[in-house]
């Protein structure tokens, strides 16, 4: 294992530790439990985003902390659950007294503990709200879940809710807009490699020199099936069409009711993608993979969407939700409309995104 | 050979294409030759800046067309200089009348057609100047230079030159500025993994399991010394004090000039960095590094900056200048003054880099 680390216990504090010295004016970094908020958290009167997962796939969530997108993030170890004692100081932290919005993605690890924190935080009298993300078609259930990986739209939620809580949505609305955005939103993904975490130091997966993995997850969890190396045009055509054609997914999703403080099942279905939609493309590096193969992924999906009758009204291209040094790609395509535009356009400022300001 | 690419051949046109199709407000693409330009050239009474070199350093320099930074970029093919008629056609479309900055990086084939390019630019009336990037402390001379390298000091005198084209100022002024940034700039580099180009299919230099190449060069050339891996505290530590102790490097550059017509030799020393200096401090991901390996660089950068009394007073963490998918780093100090400070805040929105608009 060749990597810029020291001692590979200390691979998610000492990066934080070089986060903090690096944005001291947007962010600052609790350690045990670790989580990183904005350094003018609780901003008064608004709602505040929180968000976490296992480490690993930077810049997603820690670098997306700032004005417009989340008030907090909480790290776990690389490719494991935060803790819900990381989540609830996290919440009360950023807590500005008209609640937090949870956006989770969906591992049955985050799922549990960010649960766990819903209800802390309710008996500690802060209205919270865990808004799944549950995006990604390419498997029903998988290694670390039950139902879809929440993968790609959970960056776009994130930017979408947070500059929607800028504008002023409440706890109810925001639920509201980040369920729409996990509705219209789906995801898929592909391995040209796997990836090392320093704490096993091997790969977490094998791949041959021929092999790529379609529908990978984004801690190496199995795809949908390992074939042999294709062009990049005929992988783009696979996860695009699979994106694109996948049957309206059902699901039931747990929400909190915060007046009653209990769990209730709500059936979810997914708004599938008809011709005429306008849609935001984003093509993803799993993190090592060269930009300049992303735009090419771009092009063809340019050309696939226009064929379907889809209109790119948005599109972003690079590495935003990644795995470690993995090769490959994932697209995400999220169904448009002006209230998504509005925020998707709207001014950020974090560690690694920022724009309008 | 893995790679999202279809026919090697046709890498850098499709990725091109791909771009293109990504932001046509923009950039705009011409093919044969090949060159980026701003959807909105000429910019009336602005000095236009150029800047290219061989592709596979994505987002240099493609990534930075637009307002606030470059005018047009000139790929040459992965790891290969530009040809003449690429740059001369660049710098019409961009000429606005007042002059063109070409920023070149010191690659001996780099230098000798933006030579040619500016001699032909002169003969059809249109001045130019060439100004130099030679930051690499690592080697004096190397497989394709004479004298030292230019590497990410290329990317903050895109930034800062850019900017200060917006504010007005005149090519004279401009070339000032950029030697200037030059001057300041001191870079070195190294590498835990080899790249593959797509031409050749197979990685460009060997490294054992157990080995990284310190003073890297961004295409791989060879370096200061292989070594056994480190810790990435002792890589830092040894990128670092390369940079900052290094002596005062003196050399003669050619310089154009416009009223004789005709090259001229000047002397060149670099303002070394002494206690008490401002500086920004740039750690920069080869194109396979995770996001988080580079803050745990930038954990010990700050460490060691203010150990020798050098003040960051601004700082820049990312895959901005890289090697396809090398996996490694490189570090990049620049003294900063007020002047600088106010153009690399200055507003900029380019497809890679955008913020302020």
């Amino acid at each position: 294992m060749k990597k810029l680390i020291n001692n590979p216990d200390n691979v998610v504090r000492e990066s934080l530790e070089g986060m903090a010295l690096a944005y001291p004016d947007l962010i600052k970094v609790d350690f045990d439990p670790h989580f990183i908020y904005r350094a003018d958290a609780p901003i008064p009167g608004k709602v505040a985003l929180v968000s976490g997962g296992g480490s690993g796939h930077e810049p997603m969530h820690s670098g997306f902390v700032g004005m417009g997108m989340l008030d907090a993030a909480c790290p776990g170890e690389i490719f494991t659950s935060p803790t819900p004692d990381q989540m609830l100081e996290a919440i009360k932290r950023v807590n500005s007294g008209v609640g937090v919005l949870n956006i989770v993605k969906n591992y049955s690890g985050d799922v549990m503990n960010f649960e766990m924190a819903a209800e802390l935080a309710y008996s500690e009298g802060i209205p919270v709200f865990n808004s799944l993300i549950d995006d990604d078609v390419a498997v029903k259930d998988s290694l670390y879940t039950q139902g879809r990986r929440g993968v790609g739209t959970t960056v776009l939620a994130e930017k979408i809710c947070g500059a929607a809580a800028e504008q002023g949505y409440n706890l109810q609305q925001l639920a509201e807009l980040c369920r729409r955005v996990n509705l219209n939103g789906r995801s898929m993904g592909m391995a040209l490699t796997s990836c090392t975490t320093p704490a096993k130091g091997s790969p977490t997966f094998d791949l041959s020199e021929a092999e790529i993995e379609v529908g990978i997850g984004i801690h190496g969890e199995p795809g949908r099936q390992r074939m042999s190396i294709k062009s990049a045009d005929e992988i783009t055509e696979m996860l695009a069409l699979s994106i694109i054609e996948d049957s309206a997914y059902q699901r039931t999703v747990r929400e909190w009711n915060q007046q009653q403080g209990e769990w209730v099942d709500r059936e979810l279905i997914d708004s599938p993608f008809e011709q005429g939609d306008s849609v935001l493309a984003f093509v993803n590096g799993m993190g090592g993979t060269p930009l300049s193969e992303l735009y090419i992924v771009y092009r063809k999906l340019a050309e696939i969407c226009e064929k379907k009758g889809l209109k790119i009204v948005r599109n972003f291209v690079g590495s935003y939700i990644t795995s470690l040094e993995m090769q490959g790609c994932s697209i995400t395509l999220l169904k448009m409309d002006d209230e998504l535009i509005k925020y998707w356009d709207a001014p950020v400022k974090t560690p690694c995104w920022r724009w309008g300001i």
